[in-house]
């Protein structure tokens, strides 16, 4: 009776519902990334153990591919114009244990095993203020949630 | 001794350090979001009980303004051209309980009260699907990790 019901015309014809590639690319088993108008899709790094939010940054289709195969989290930089395997300079790299794909496949989520600090200037994550609402938004501050782990000094040593 | 060690030339006059917008933005306490060349910065929500990713999207100055001020995730939605607060139409909507912001101000992660399922697709999360990898980077595959929370049929009745 499964099979029957799985067959029936409604899911058969169901053309919008189960053949266009909206539906397959949310909904079905292809990678099939969408990129941005900069060619670009978001990356989010958390922490495998903790799922703390470490950082945020973009990858572009061939930096995924990298990450994938190497199993280094690698970004696209938007300011520097190139490819860019976190931790290369500092050591600080992201192992990447799982790598999750969102509903429309424009951004992915990477639990990873993060080597010392995420952040370039010695935090743990890069998300170490909150946003402390004033009475209007204007007058909103920043207050810092979290300790300095690393010297930022001796991260990046020329 | 302590303030004289701040009063001391070095950090008088450092001014690259100290002084420079970057600087300010990073290591400062004031709200100075960065937008990009779309004037939109990447907003994250997770889980604040279980801090599992729920979506990510983004945000105008205007959006973020409404999310402080509302305390209701409120979205720019790239793909429309107009303000999304989340959940208005399926009442899915994401009591922002914390707000963070990262080092440049160019991304946000709100720790959020998640009503019903964060994805249309009626999933707790937009990242409901595990990137496989296959030999290549094009073989690679998806597999659900999440199982359907609500019917995505109900969700949006008009």
């Amino acid at each position: 009776m499964e099979s029957a019901a799985d067959l029936s015309p409604g899911r058969m014809f169901n053309l919008e519902g189960f053949m266009s590639d909206n539906k397959e690319r949310e909904l079905g088993t292809a990678l099939d990334i969408k990129l941005d108008s900069a060619g670009l899709l978001t990356a989010v790094a958390v922490d495998a153990d903790t799922k703390e939010v470490l950082m945020v940054a973009f990858m572009n289709q061939a930096a995924l591919e990298k990450t994938i195969a190497t199993g280094k989290a690698t970004y696209w930089s938007r300011s520097r114009g190139k490819f860019w395997v976190k931790g290369e300079e500092s050591g600080h790299i992201q192992e990447v244990q799982e790598l999750l794909v969102d509903c429309d496949q424009d951004a992915v989520v990477m639990k990873v095993r993060q080597k010392g600090a995420a952040c370039h200037n010695g935090y743990r994550s890069c998300f170490y203020r909150k946003i402390v609402p004033g009475d209007a938004a204007a007058s909103s501050k920043l207050e810092f949630v979290l300790q300095r782990q690393v010297d930022p000094a001796g991260i990046y040593k020329k």
